[in-house]
């Protein structure tokens, strides 16, 4: 039997519509957009409609849409991309930001030619960002760039980030949000949220991973992180992959026309999962806090979170200790410390974030697994004391 | 009917073998590669499996393989990524490099902040680097790096990479070349070419957008472009596209199992089209210098380039005027311009680059429709004076 899939805010499938549309672009319209025959005018139509079903899935213009590989680059282009092209000033990122935004600002932190000081914003026990204490950190250091996601990846808490960015602008500088977790599981405006750019991502929507998008306000200005023929009004050279900007299109299409019926679906899922769970002695990180409605980051004291999701994985569910994005790097997980969780509950972290495909049964099967295994880690456990 | 597609210098049609070998990645085997769940290790086995086939098909280590978004991002993964790490010194660049390693280096000329000289490789009017010249520019600018692109995407000219490698070794820089153009049209070796990083994408070998990669020496040190969850031994941060990959793999296999049999096919094709252009009283641009055996870049006297192209666009056949990488940015070729070709001849020049899917049949329908059209321009051109 296939293993159950809880860990959508990792990747996803890509949807049966989304893929249909991409087929044609690999083999019949495969031309490279910037040709001027048949081939390459066919591929340019596709994504000049994909820009659009993008952009109107976020209330902008399709001019403001930049499309990039993936979240990471987009993340990276606004931060490295505003700070080359601004005067040095304070670079304030959110505490639980996701590595691709926290790392090139420590990397323009350290630099040697034009350093920005790195601010970090405050996150109180919720997993929300402490707004009194942003407000008072910015008096103290006048913010250039400032950098909050719209919904953590790992603890699904959604911040104010419209409250941050009015903050930051009455001080003057630019504002960003990682929107990559928030879309197609709450409403996403980019003129509500009062930002400069705002990054999305394809493959997190059932979408095609190598499609992802920085969108941009006009009076933002952007260095290019990638040089060349000029794609993309000069922000990002390099052929477009249009099969994936394509499946970009339409998930984004998709997860607007979903989205209401998706965060009812998963959000019962997502409770049912939590009262289990919390019968069963567990903590939920960010549980008194608003949150996307698919997230369920929870821990049961003395069950280490990496050893509970390898025998979960055995028992046929997949769920995530910590974010996929730096398993690479294992370690304590750098948003549970800004919670100040402790470091031995946050050691039993595991997460799990759902899908429209999932379904009451494979809670309730996911919760009698998990019973058992704890039963018997603990069994282990008392054993060897 | 379905156009012909003699443009493969700009793109090609996805492989049925690739696609095939894609497909489970968007649907089935979907996970995130940092995934520790069943899911994860799928990718990561399937992206391990291609590491290892675009190693061998240029005769390195799988650890040398640095996949990215595409060739463009590669080339400026280099030459920032390599400039970020050293002192500065002169920046050795041909005349006729792809905008995405010409960029990035001008932009590094100019920057306030460590900028790097940038010292030009003449080309001589067959559309080779000029070795003499660039020993005698090496001794009077000491070289910190240098990029030489294998084969160039308009002219098709071979060069000598091997030699230019050895003569920046002996000042102590280090040597990139794009090989873009150059594999799967001929044998494409690491080590025989002598360069300490190379460039690879499969888009340009039946593989799909969205794959490609910088092959590294060990000794070559590199900052990232984008930073993040420390994908890709920390050089390229970003969930990896493992469909693309996994496509790349196969692609880069496919393109050296058959490499023999398309190269004769494609040379057969090519001197036959040649034959019949220059019978019209085309010149042929590199037409004397060692060159890929797909491309023709050829002119035909008083015939505009574009006007050539959109003409035989509509008669059903996909060709170039320029490259289609900076069709955005239309203007001379500085291809072109570096052999020093008369600007009036350059206007005229057109891109035929064949793939081992054309026929014999295709290219004397293309002599014929070309025949027919240069008649009806210049019968127009007659009547306009």
């Amino acid at each position: 039997m296939e293993p159950i899939y809880f860990d959508h805010n990792a990747t996803t499938r890509v949807d049966d519509a989304v893929l249909e549309a991409m087929l044609p672009y690999f083999q019949q319209e495969f031309g490279n957009a910037s040709s001027r025959h048949g081939y390459g005018i066919a591929a340019r139509r596709a994504i000049d409609k994909a820009r659009k079903q993008v952009a109107e899935a976020v209330g902008v213009q399709p001019v403001q849409v930049v499309f990039t590989s993936g979240g990471s680059e987009a993340n990276n282009l606004f931060v490295r991309g505003a700070v080359d092209s601004l005067k040095p000033g304070n670079l304030f990122i959110s505490a639980i930001e996701h590595p691709c935004v926290l790392k090139p600002a420590q990397a323009i932190a350290r630099r040697g030619c034009d350093p920005w000081p790195l601010q970090q914003l405050a996150i109180n026990a919720d997993g929300q960002a402490d707004i009194a204490a942003a407000a008072a950190a910015m008096q103290t250091n006048k913010p250039g760039l400032v950098s909050v996601m719209l919904a953590n990846n790992e603890t699904g808490v959604i911040q104010d980030v419209a409250a941050i960015a009015e903050l930051a602008r009455s001080h003057g500088a630019y504002v960003h949000t990682d929107a990559i977790q928030g879309l197609g599981k709450i409403p996403v405006d980019f003129t509500a949220l009062k930002v400069h750019a705002m990054t999305l991502s394809a493959h997190k929507i059932y979408g095609p991973k190598g499609a992802a998008a920085l969108i941009v306000d006009k009076r933002l200005l952007l260095k290019p992180l990638i040089y060349g023929g000029g794609h993309e009004n000069g922000l990002r050279s390099g052929t477009e992959n249009a099969p994936a900007i394509v499946g970009f299109g339409v998930a984004c299409e998709l997860a607007v026309a979903r989205l209401a019926e998706t965060a009812q679906h998963v959000a019962k899922l997502r409770d049912r999962l939590e009262a289990g769970l919390t019968g069963m002695g567990a903590a939920i990180f960010g549980g008194q806090a608003a949150r996307i409605p698919n997230t369920c980051y929870f821990a049961l004291p003395d069950i280490e979170g990496d050893t509970l999701v390898v025998k979960l994985d055995k028992a046929g569910f997949a769920v995530a200790a910590g974010a996929a994005c730096s398993s690479v790097n294992p370690g304590q997980s750098h948003v549970l410390a800004a919670m100040q969780i402790d470091p031995m509950l946050a050691r039993c972290a595991v997460r799990v974030s759902l899908g429209r495909d999932n379904t009451l049964q494979q809670v309730d099967d996911f919760l009698r697994a998990t019973q058992r295994i704890v039963a018997e880690l603990r069994q282990i456990n008392s054993l060897s004391f």
